[in-house]
């Protein structure tokens, strides 16, 4: 039997209850393919900072570092809002993406055809939309240097940022995107500022080098803004979309409501060869948590995206894949998704369909 | 008769085409209103490029600081794609905005009843929308320093941009937008990435001071990932947006694509106290220009903003508003509007329509 180690990090708001519902599914998963699984609860994010102080404790982040891979919940809520920057729950993730040095952010978007009408495009338009934003995650100007709030000679404050790319680090997330397109329908868009920006100058040569290495890769270079338009427009255009780090914040984001269902995306991050980060995209929803309201599915397919990207075991993934189908196709739908005609079921029985078809 | 000196900036590809129909139109509207305008015609962009080798040259930028507005065609174009960055199309337009310090620049998407099913969004979805975005314009990441490309220690090339926001560039784009707000609505939504930025803290407390002097304003702060979802999601939810000049380049470019008009979409930018910059949002289309194709909307529609926040004639700006509104009622449309059961018409025809209308 094979064993696995994994770090489970709950978190803040709804991340409790759809991570233990994930974990039931992983168990369930694993053992239907031989994979044992030893699971370490770690605290992150406001729930760190209520137990301890820190928003990411030094065990949490050499627990993960251990481990095969990490599966997270969510973070942030409106309580710790106002606290200072290095106190923030999202600081402990920037922490965590950093201390794991996970540069490699896959963010699916993809409309299930049982879902198409839960999207605010029009049908034709949404209608099989697969794609996949490439995020740079650990540089750029959400780590730049230098960076703060200073007094200037006028007595004035003045805020500021660094934009910054070194060259191996635009070559090394470009190669994990040629290797996603490879894999996916062959096509790569590369979205930078490359009219404006320097450090967008430079990623666009890089990328444009590299491409010679990935003939069978149909390369693209689309601006920040068009690319923002391109995806309302015509979403169905892209198939895997690489960029830095603040685009990519953007650009997934719009990617994912673009599906209308954000309740149900998953995202890997990936180092070189540590273990990943996996979890939902969607936010912590303080509002509706402890309610069993809650969408567990991102976080379910960010188990199997775990079992595919973090360990290699394809296999028990699709099993995940396709019992997340199944429960779909039983009609069984959380509120987040519901339309007339199908099943309203809270978290926890959503859960227990999946479980059932895994 | 009052007198106004008019520069014009045709530029490039459908820039010409458009700008000649527009300044038509605002003849005719000033003249019916006891205004006489005298037009000066200058070189920019690529057009500029190719006369005189830079794409803003001195004579141009001296022209339109001394007249009283500047109405600008369209710059760019596959012939200029492949300069160094200072002999872009764009870094003229850059160099212009910078030259003239207009700040703020407000790009209203509106979706007309009339063009509705243009949108790729649900009719319910984008029925009613009618934003504004104010975007800082003449600072942040597109003017900060240091700026380059160096190469390292390691011999390693970087890439480096600085987002840099003073005080009082924080300020002075809020007071237009607080001002703009009251003018609407009443609500202000401010896009920043303060859970991230020092930069965006900086912003985000500046906002939340000046807004005691706006109790009629409604304030909220949204960050720029949430604002790009929630454009898709509901962007009837907005009244007016302020953000900085990176993120509003691409949530404007959003906006105006979900009212699925961009040809109709017009922009002003503002300084203190000296000629504001009015053009079209949209590009300079090279694969339709001089074929009679472009619709000139959203020029002539700048040409209105022109009247109304250039030089305070809001009765001229009026008619000319009326007018299209009135091309439209009337069933014509370009190509890129129409729709089974218009009237499709060519750039000069359309012109010609909304000119009877005036
Ligand atoms: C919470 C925040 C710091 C984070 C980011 O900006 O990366 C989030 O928006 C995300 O995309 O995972
Ligand atoms: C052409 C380009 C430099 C410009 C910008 O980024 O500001 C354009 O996208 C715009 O929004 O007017």
């Amino acid at each position: 039997k094979k064993r696995y180690n994994i770090t489970l990090l709950p978190g803040d708001g709804i991340g409790p209850e759809v991570i233990s519902i994930a974990k039931n599914v992983l168990q369930q998963a694993g053992s239907l393919e031989g994979l044992e699984f030893s699971f370490q609860e770690m605290p992150v994010g406001g729930a760190a900072l209520d137990l301890v102080g820190v928003p990411l404790p030094e065990e949490t982040v050499s627990a993960a570092k251990e481990s095969d891979a990490v599966l997270l919940g969510a973070i942030g809520g409106y309580k710790w809002d106002k606290n200072e920057k290095h106190l923030k729950p999202e600081t402990g993730l920037l922490q965590l993406r950093a201390g794991l040095k996970v540069f490699a952010n896959l963010r699916p978007a993809t409309v299930l055809p049982q879902l198409v009408d839960a999207s605010t495009l029009k049908r034709e338009v949404a209608e099989g939309v697969d794609l996949m934003v490439v995020r740079e995650l650990t540089g750029g100007i959400y780590f730049g240097v230098p960076r703060g709030i200073k007094t200037n000679e006028n007595g004035e404050e003045v805020g500021y940022n660094t934009e910054v790319y070194a060259a191996h680090e635009i070559d090394r997330i470009a190669r994990v995107a040629f290797e996603t397109a490879r894999k996916r329908r062959g096509k790569l868009c590369s979205v930078d500022k490359a009219n404006v920006l320097d450090a967008s100058i430079l990623w666009r040569r890089r990328v444009t080098a590299l491409a010679a290495e990935y003939p069978d890769v149909e390369l693209s270079h689309m601006y920040v803004d068009n690319a923002a338009m391109q995806l309302v427009r015509d979403p169905k255009q892209f198939d895997t979309i690489v960029t830095n780090n603040i685009f990519g914040d953007i650009l997934s984001d719009e990617a994912s409501m673009i599906t209308g269902s954000i309740g149900m995306l998953p995202s890997a991050s990936l180092s070189d060869s540590g273990p990943g980060l996996f979890e939902p995209i969607h936010g912590s929803a303080p509002d509706i948590a402890g309610q069993d309201k809650a969408n567990p599915l991102a976080t379910i397919l960010s188990a199997a995206m775990l079992l595919k990207y973090g360990l290699g075991e394809e296999k028990a993934a699709k099993r995940i894949e396709d019992a997340v189908l199944g429960a779909l196709n039983k009609g069984f739908r959380t509120g987040d998704i519901y339309s007339a005609g199908t099943k309203l079921v809270g978290c926890k029985e959503m859960g227990e369909e999946v479980l059932k078809s895994v």
